[in-house]
């Protein structure tokens, strides 16, 4: 059981989808088109990509934190300084 | 108490420092100084706010949302909501 | 002739591992590996896209802009308000 | 003469404005406020900065590298070089 198993399908639906906005600038780039609308394809997947960042992070911290939390100890304590840390890592990403 | 009370003051510093970070381009522009260099300045004071704030949000979540969690029932889902909206804002900003 | 034409191949080489990179982090849904993992690797998948728009801006300014604004004119002007749009989307993204 | 000194005005009352916006979460933290609302402040005075960075890097293209490629030769190559590099510094902020 992982903090995203509800949503499963509704998650790999998304990424599959991702997959398909990044072959669309490479078909852009072999078919010599435009670099402003390659960028802006490729803002649209970066977008996408963070959105389901942020959706993985939202059920990381409902489920596999709260857990951590509520059998408390050092485990709960290494949980929050993971999450924080892959936070960071979204911010600056 | 709040998530941030242990290091209050550090915070306060911070924050204090941001301030000057934020009179330096003020000045610089008063001065006609060159674009490129106002312009790192600014990104400078926005890598140190964005660090105050994941500094906060660590703490938030350590402290505030774990005693939520640790109490359980519906208040620990409110708080684990406000916390990703909250991460959301971060990573869009 | 695009921006990016003199390095073509390259741009499609890493839009080509992009989109690797973002079956990876489908593969490991399906496996339910940890969300933290996960995470990491669009985390990364993203800073390679992203690294590549900047690649691509880059280009675009060295040698559209460039063009458009040594012919002057009109489409000077909407080249340069073009291009700030693409920056913003991206700073934005 | 810089790209911004046609609304260099403003641009300080913006910048001012910000340095209010970063006193806002000082006051906030000295009260003991909730960090949400503390993070809420820090994430608009955030955006408010990238706007400025934004609104400045348009007009150092608009004026400056444009003036540097109508000019031409090296010192075009460099500016470029130097407008590109301030972007990804702001993509990356």
């Amino acid at each position: 059981m992982r903090g995203y198993t509800s949503d499963k399908d509704g998650y790999l639906t998304r990424l599959r989808r991702i997959e398909g906005q990044i072959r669309g600038p490479q078909r852009m780039v072999e078919n010599d088109e435009y670099c402003i609308d390659v960028l802006t394809q490729i803002a649209a997947a970066t977008k996408a990509l963070q959105s389901v960042s942020l959706g993985l992070m939202d059920e990381h911290l409902k489920h596999c934190v709260a857990e951590a939390i509520a059998v408390g100890g050092d485990t709960a304590d290494a949980k929050v300084r993971e999450a924080s840390e892959a936070i960071a890592r979204l911010v600056r990403s």
